[in-house]
């Protein structure tokens, strides 16, 4: 019985344009990495569970997809699996019923690739990596169950100069996709600062939280959250008059004169508004359409980064959140047992990139463009001839095609015109008989008669 | 605790190098794909589970990695999942524990995607897809749960074209590879006249499978297999005088016209041998370095195919099977309730072609290559003034890398050498108050004293 064929809930088949025209993204992602001196990786699809299980909190545990292991139905393994698959009831997971699970980030694998080879590698080490991701949440718009993720990561180095690069990246590659992108940048050491002068070193997790959602709930509901988490009054004021200091101004130098005061001494605060101070130095220089944007209000969530946090907004008219983030974290490999090494990374957003490159209309036409020419298929010696020059044409680096089979005119033509072919080359028995061909440009209607050679030297774009 | 970090059995993480030297063969066959028209498609890595399940016979079906239902704890799913379990435990398979799987190969993800969509698509439809798959086989020398597929097939059209272009790219990018791949051409069609005149139509299945094994087993073994099959003498006798012709003559033409005498009238033998005849005529001017050998021989095990049929074989010092294979089938789609879509296809095998060229050498120096050129850090101006030129070399497209701290001289160095940058450039103290800097290249020894303008018009190769 035939099966009526589906799609797995929150995938995507990517067809010819779609491919093509995120294969534009990731090449110009990839050229941008490499001038920066940074090196491809790739990791399986796969991980040992215990690699993933325990690394993205309780939420993120649940979102693992597992894989079942083979074999169950052999007895040797099905009593012990049937034990296992009670525990798997209760919410645990259990080796002996499954013991891999698809890659849930980037960052997990890196750090596990690195842990594992460490010895080996020569730091700093510049990785990028550009794979899917599988999660298993609830698809809505914009939100899949398979996704690529794109990040690019220094370890091994402190030096200031790895966050300088990585801004001029993020301006580079969305100067070259035609994004004017503001890049925001924060340093959680003034999110610490502001935790110290509540006087609540153990609430800056909370306070950060509480930050991260200024954006979607306002200051008021921010507010409520953090007297919520026990801060009085008189922290939350000063929360406030923190995030206010955001709005008060544009200008990146006046953010900072005004952080600095509010910090007043405080040692830390001091060190990441230094750090700030030179990252804006350092990024006078970047590719044109794209700014910095200090933003105290920035705090990106529950991630674990310690120093330089950064994040990329779309231009307004798109309403998409953000296109890209990232920052320093102290400790990538500390999970497997191999400490002290920090790092600094950012991500691209990749399916958000292309959203709002079609919401724009910023690829340029040829990206989707795939057959330049197509020969029609006019009889047996007609279509010789045209294979014999098509060849020629291909060898040159044109894509073109010869339409398989000697139907009528009208279905060749539609067939150019469905694929979206811009030039068709027409040999009947007139053309062969005097070695010409006719050369037509869909999209104007122009024709043109030449000599079979002439052909050569076209330019089918 | 810190877990020690391993891989899963079976995969394999792509360091910088391999990634490259990987890349650098799937643009080749990209590129070539695209001259020829093809265009690229993506599917999902995780198909439904029905979409796979019984599409690669009882041993595929094993083989297959099923991901389990998450959630299954929550008390209205677990019930259903228990009696789920136990018929998992029994062999079978059961939505209420396990929906979807992942991907075994990319002809039934296309064949499902043909389904879906072939009211949109128009025909003939060329598509070619480079994805990894997934197989719980045991992992040996050679053989990995994780492993690329390269395939491209023309669907929609039963013109011969199809194959003649198919052979002709086989030869482009073995070509431009600089393998010198052997392409291996038969006909199912002379394998169902074989059954034929054996008198047993329908035993042709078990005449394919034997004479599948010939390369690997010998003459006496296929012969056995034969016969436990139900063959007689006669018939056993027949196999072995048509399979003595491959072995008697190396010129194609002469194994077609023996071929023949051989099948003498029989219609079948008669429509494949001029399929050949004409798919010969059609490849005279394949690309050189590549050779195409007419092989009776040739079965391509169990394989839906029905015309055509292809096999790569890479030069005989390498001792490796098959670098890539395909051919020509009657029905795409009928698994998926929708018929009379048939097509012919070729895949590529990548990871052997790696290995082949790994072997041979083939790999260019430079593809493998990253960074062209380091910048030493030596200081806080100069690391300045050095990041300014870099910034100008990388707008000219080179791939640079400033020493991001100021460290020895000595470790700077060891660091260009083991990512093996060729060039370095140093900007000391002199240097920078002369306007001028060192560049080095590493590989020869050689340094010269430039002004620093004349460093943006070097070549870095």
């Amino acid at each position: 019985m035939a099966t009526k064929p589906s799609l797995p809930q929150g995938t995507r088949d990517f067809g010819p344009e779609v491919v093509r025209k995120r294969n534009y993204i990731f090449s110009t992602i990839r050229e941008v990495f490499e001038c920066y001196g940074f090196q491809p990786l790739e990791t399986p699809a796969f991980e040992n569970l215990d690699t993933l299980m325990g690394k993205y909190g309780d939420e993120g545990d649940k979102l693992i997809f597992k894989i079942l292991n083979n074999g169950l139905s052999d007895p040797k393994n099905s009593e012990k699996a049937r034990g296992a698959f009670e525990r798997v009831l209760q919410g645990k997971s259990d080796k002996d019923l499954t013991e891999r699970a698809l890659r849930y980030d980037l960052t997990i694998p890196f750090a596990r690739y690195v842990a594992m080879n460490h010895g080996q590698l020569s730091f700093p080490f510049k990785r990028y990596q550009l794979q899917p991701v599988w999660r298993a949440d609830r698809p809505q718009r914009g939100r899949y169950r398979e996704f690529y993720q794109c990040d690019a990561d220094v370890v091994g180095s402190k030096a200031l100069l790895n966050e300088i690069e990585l801004v001029h990246i993020y301006a580079a590659v969305f100067t070259r996709l035609g994004i004017q992108a503001a890049i925001h940048i924060n340093d959680r050491r003034l999110l610490a600062a502001l935790a110290n002068i509540c006087g609540t070193d153990s609430e800056m997790t909370a306070i950060t939280v509480a930050i991260d959602k200024l954006d979607k709930v306002g200051i008021e509901k921010v507010k409520e959250e953090l007297a919520a988490s026990g801060l009085n009054p008189e922290q939350t004021g000063l929360v406030e008059r923190y995030l206010s200091i955001a709005t008060g101004s544009a200008d990146n130098q006046e953010v900072i004169a005004q952080l600095q005061a509010f910090f007043g001494s405080s040692e830390i605060a001091t060190a990441g508004l230094e750090s700030l101070r030179q990252l804006l130095e350092g990024t006078t220089t970047i590719a044109g359409g794209c700014r910095i944007v200090i933003d105290p209000t920035l705090a990106r969530g529950l991630n674990y980064y310690t120093g330089t946090i950064f994040e990329v907004k779309a231009p307004a008219e798109v309403k998409i959140g953000s296109i890209g983030g990232g920052g320093r974290y102290d400790d990538l490999t500390g999970l497997f047992g191999v400490s002290g090494i920090p790092g600094v990374g950012i991500s691209f957003g990749v399916d958000r990139i292309y959203d709002v490159m079609e919401e724009l209309n910023l690829f340029p036409a040829t990206v989707a463009r795939g057959t330049q020419v197509l020969f029609f298929n006019l009889g047996e010696k007609e279509s010789r001839a045209a294979f014999g020059l098509l060849q020629q044409l291909r060898e040159r680096g044109v894509r073109g095609e010869l339409y398989p089979d000697n139907v009528k005119f009208d279905r060749q033509f539609k067939y150019a015109e469905k694929k979206q072919i811009p030039f068709v080359v027409i040999i009947g028995e007139e053309e062969l008989a005097n070695n010409s061909c006719k050369l037509k440009d869909i999209r104007t209607g122009q024709q043109q008669t030449l000599k079979t050679e002439q052909i050569l030297e076209q330019n089918f774009n």
